[in-house]
């Protein structure tokens, strides 16, 4: 069995931030709305590394299909998508860093890493907030923290989240008491694109919910604290399983790693179960020769907007469908 | 495209006979029964060649394991197990010619033969005929032929039948058009094991019905034509699956085989399913690694009894499929 840590596919670490004295983006009008894109380039775009580091894009600019390979990259969220008139994301070009403006808040500042490493992460969110806190005042109140559209985000303002592979949990059918357990510690697990999401290819998301009356320090260590005591009951979870049911669990990751070699059509859904059973036998030490990595780059590749942007918009559903069995063959 | 002949798995020819002034098998003690089983045994083991190249097998000898086995090679029938108390088989040691004693009648002579090959088998079984005809005197009336227990079969005794391939005909939901049209002509089609069984694995058996008023040669050549002209049919059928649905039958072929490839569990059931499909793959020439008497023998050694003869009946049917999906991997 592969380390706990092997479970978790991404971290993720955001702080939200609002300019004093202006009014939220919904209450903005378009040109006041986009200004505020350019306040922010003006804040963040201070030294040459930056500018050949970042990209802007202004979401009134781009393509659906460009849209959509951002949602599903997690480099933008649902609520940029709505604001699309008026919002914008500055984008690290290794896709790491993102800065959502006019989201629900003037700034949401994201920093993904793959594998476990909110720390990390955090350290360089940081960074970046400081960056922009020397050329812009962000709306802070001594007690409430930092001020936010959403009154659930007040206090630090920050949301970690850790991407976790849970085909033990979910196999045994016990999803819902981590969601009690994790409800009843101020944290959540939601699906694989964020709220009302499914979780598809066993894949969750677990990030604090309680911002309020917490240091940021604090939030972090009981993240990590209860994301890697569910990793070990996962692991638990997984041994259970192997132990009583082993051909069924060889069957089932062998037959999705045989489809995955084999098929000529492929629904992202689907890929996505066969995707997660194959990674669960990487992680039960059943298959040696294939890397993690390899799956979690396919796990967003064969998504529907990348396989859209990769073949071009005009591909009908089936077509796309037969696309995706083609590179996911060529990648094993 | 392979040639349509590839599409007939078996051909088998019998004949019924009985001994003149004898009740038929449900009418005799088990005393005079089984003294039927010696007379036609003395009457075919009259040389030495015959003598080496045969066994005589007493059905009430034998465990049930071996009389599954041979139901599923189709060397016993049904009826000649219901009256294991009474009957026997002479085995061939290449097993493609059996005489089964006291089924419905004394006598029911079947020769068989791997794919196409109606008028060999005939000539065969003409010739072994022959030779039990020389000590035996068969009950015989010049209107209605050989007399048998089942009016049915009266006439020429014989039922000559073909076991074929049919995906095309199945995908394409044609299957009860053929058994009409083949109701019209005298000739039946039915599942892989006779009458009632179903059609697993898209295989059929086609057969005369009528016996009476037709020579054996007219049989044979009715027979053969219909059966080729279904099989220009099937082919028709199979191009154009491939040509309206051409990545849905690739997936299923590669999938078929990526799951037999890869499976830990499974049944005889899917085993025939995706057999079937990779057969399939053979036939339009997708699959050119793979030859169909692999396929074919799979096909028989993968049924129930056939795992249990090779691992013992001690297994529980989930340690059978854990086996047959060993077997089945080991051949691929």
């Amino acid at each position: 069995m592969l380390e706990k840590e092997s479970l978790v596919l991404m971290s993720r670490v955001r702080f939200a931030r609002n300019l004093e004295a202006v009014p939220f983006p919904h209450m903005l009008d378009r040109e006041r709305a986009r200004d505020i894109v350019s306040k922010v380039e003006d804040a963040f775009y201070v030294s040459s590394a930056i500018k050949s580091d970042y990209t802007t894009h202004r979401m009134w600019d781009l393509g659906r299909t460009d849209i959509l390979v951002g949602f599903e990259k997690h480099l933008v969220s649902a609520k940029l998508i709505n604001n699309s008139d008026i919002s914008a994301y500055i984008l690290e070009n290794r896709e790491m860093v993102s800065l959502m403006v006019n989201e629900e808040d003037h700034i949401r500042l994201q920093c993904m890493q793959n594998g476990f490493g909110l720390r990390d992460i955090f350290k360089k969110a940081d960074m970046l907030d400081d960056l922009l806190s020397e050329r812009l005042t962000f709306a802070f109140d001594k007690n409430l923290g930092y001020i936010t559209a959403c009154p659930t985000n007040l206090g630090t303002a920050m949301r970690a989240s850790v991407m976790v592979h849970l085909p033990g949990f979910t196999l045994a059918d016990k999803v819902s008491h981590v969601a009690q357990a994790l409800a009843q510690m101020g944290m959540t697990i939601r699906g694989i694109y964020g709220e009302g999401s499914q979780a598809e290819g066993n894949i969750y998301q677990i990030s604090n919910e309680v911002t309020l009356g917490l240091s940021e320090e604090d939030i972090l260590t009981n993240l990590e604290s209860t994301i890697l005591s569910i990793l070990d009951e996962e692991q638990v979870n997984q041994m259970k399983l192997l132990g009583q049911y082993t051909s069924e669990i060889e069957d089932k990751v062998y037959r999705s790693l045989g489809i995955l070699m084999n098929a000529r059509v492929m629904a992202s859904k689907e890929a996505l179960y066969h995707l997660s059973m194959v990674r669960l036998g990487i992680e039960l030490e059943l298959l040696k020769d294939i890397e993690l990595n390899i799956i979690d780059n396919l796990i967003i590749s064969t998504q529907p907007g990348m396989m859209q942007k990769a073949y071009g918009i005009a591909l009908t559903e089936k077509e796309r469908d037969v696309n995706r069995a083609k590179i996911i063959r060529s990648i094993f």
